[in-house]
């Protein structure tokens, strides 16, 4: 094989198929990124089995060829290689020889036989959507899944969509994030659960264009994802997801309009006095045009602030995470959010009117005599 | 007292006197902050007893009075409030109310009585330097001080003025970093060892600004660096400091002119084969008009590079830890550095015809059969 291609297209699709190499694994191929120039264009592709990513990227093929090449070594190098063209050339023995100007390096590359390709997906059931629109709503409800192996299916999110709506959930035990948005065309029912890793590869692969788009695909087993010269082919997480629905309710005693900023900032310093490690909650005390938060630590101190609000039905008092609320507050759009209680022990609901946004944040218990 | 100033003023001065407040320490007193609000102007004050900062701010003295509060908490606490005046109120029990549109923290303080003061120096023996050059010594030539506490000489850097001249050096065995500057007055010759960690400090602290400058003051046990309204006095290392200008030779068998960009990228390039721990060197071979930067790593592959050079004198094979020239080259300024060496086992010396930097470092043997 031998390929030449500009430094910093070589670089920039390094960069992206190495979001499929695991840091760790036994199986060394899997460690590599197969450079496959055996037909009319040059193609890197890295794949885990469970995540897989393959890129075109510009350049000549003066011979056609493949060969795999450790990820980590070969991204360093072309990284640190001059802006110019870079020639990769390889031998029967897989020496692969990668030079640019006056520099050469010479590494051992693997046969591309032991590599695994990514599986032909079928590209009939797809949906279409920019790329600003899903790196949005993937950052508006990855931080409530969780990272906790036992139960596989909160470690993903659920993609349905019906007609022309997609609804992206996510739920930790303690808390669901759900966005509701509005696709261009009317698409069959569809409802997988993608990996939470997937879904963050992709959001860094991605800019966030609202110009270009990234096709969808389904399959029973995978989700593809189709933008630029790139595809993302993923697994998704088996089994039937949690019925969100019947944890969502309109119901409330007490709702509280109150600007976002302001009750973010109050709630950011009031972690001041929350160590980590330490569960205590945040106490919020929700009277008539007012909201108070306020701390007693008898090691450091105590903080006490009183925010303005527009209070409907009854005074509460409530607990929460402190982070629970910073997340939610940090991924809403607008100037003021409208909060949902109905008592210290129910769910409180972050949405607005149009259902754009649901979250539901369980409160904590707290000693009221502390 | 009650003390009433703006935010990011009060954060300025805390941010400042926070570095000489240690990260451990069994004195709790120590790591607090002193506001000094006794007589017509608000210090802020912390000593480790190695290392003392005080900073006047500006804003209002309602009552006269000075509390010690922990530094990092009221550091976090100031940063996280609005931007907007910050009243500081304290009682008799060291209660401090620090309040600031409608937030208010509580924290407990601790009785000034128990803080030291910075010891008072007797501002007689000083020299002047703009805060651009005296930032800009310190970068060039502080990487080679040592971080071993059994020599603590080792641990500082040499101040040397003689007339209109002051010298920087530091060395940590392997290297010496020798910088020389022309000063615009003529002063008493003086000699002495500054704290590395204050030299680190002080350059964090200061802008680059070519037309402020810095009072040094210079007493038998300590120096005191003086700028815009702030104070930073650090104890002295005592003892005799090597004597380097013994270690200074102009003897020379081979001279290389080399554009110090390609030799920096060149060396960067290949550290990609030498994995941290690893104590190899890279081996530079030196013929006519060409440096050649090989290395061979059975485990990872080989690198091959040559660059154009002017050569003097005698063709010379010798090794290098990369990460000493790297250093080097980074804080030189112009495009060419010219290398000064003897033999295999000789230092090399990077300087310029002035002698405004002399830097030497010691090769390191290699085993020619490798």
């Amino acid at each position: 094989m031998k390929i030449i291609c500009n430094k910093s297209e070589l670089l920039k699709g390094v960069s992206i198929v190495s979001k499929a190499v695991p840091s760790k694994t036994t199986m060394s191929i899997m460690q590599c990124i197969l450079i496959d120039a055996s037909q009319n264009e040059i193609n890197l592709i890295a794949n885990d089995m469970e995540l897989g990513i393959e890129t075109v990227i510009s350049g000549e093929i003066a011979e056609k060829g493949k060969i795999a090449l450790e990820a980590k070594m070969f991204r360093e190098i072309i990284s640190k290689m001059p802006d110019n063209d870079v020639t990769i050339v390889t031998d029967d023995s897989l020496k692969a020889s990668i030079t640019c100007e006056k520099v050469k390096f010479n590494i051992i590359g693997k046969s591309a036989d032991e590599f695994s390709y990514l599986p032909q997906i079928e590209h009939s059931d797809s949906i279409v959507i920019s790329e600003y629109t899903l790196k949005r709503i993937i950052r508006q409800t990855i931080f409530s899944i969780s990272d906790n192996e036992n139960s596989p299916m909160m470690t993903g999110e659920l993609f349905e969509i019906d007609e022309d709506r997609l609804r992206v959930s996510s739920l930790d035990g303690h808390r669901i994030s759900m966005r509701n948005i509005k696709l261009k065309n009317v698409y069959s029912s569809k409802k997988v659960i993608v990996p939470g890793k997937t879904l963050n590869e992709i959001s860094s692969i991605i800019g966030d264009d609202t110009e270009k788009n990234v096709n969808i695909f389904f399959t029973p087993n995978h989700i593809l994802f189709e933008f630029d010269n790139t595809l993302v082919l993923s697994r998704l997480i088996e089994g039937d997801y949690f019925n969100v629905d019947q944890m969502i309710t309109r119901d409330y005693e007490t709702k509280v309009t109150v600007n976002k900023r302001e009750l973010y900032d109050s709630i950011d310093r009031s972690t001041l006095f929350i160590r980590e490690g330490d569960k205590r909650p945040i106490i919020i005390n929700i009277t008539d045009d007012n909201l108070e938060l306020k701390i007693n630590n008898s090691t450091h101190g105590s903080m006490d602030e009183n925010i303005g609000i527009t209070k409907e039905g009854k005074d509460l008092i409530i607990g929460f995470n402190p982070k629970f609320l910073m997340d939610v507050l940090r991924v809403i759009d607008g100037d003021e959010v409208e909060m949902f209680m109905v008592n210290p022990k129910s769910p409180c609901f972050i949405r607005d009117e149009e259902d754009s946004y649901i979250y539901l944040i369980l409160p904590i218990n707290f000693n009221t005599v502390s």
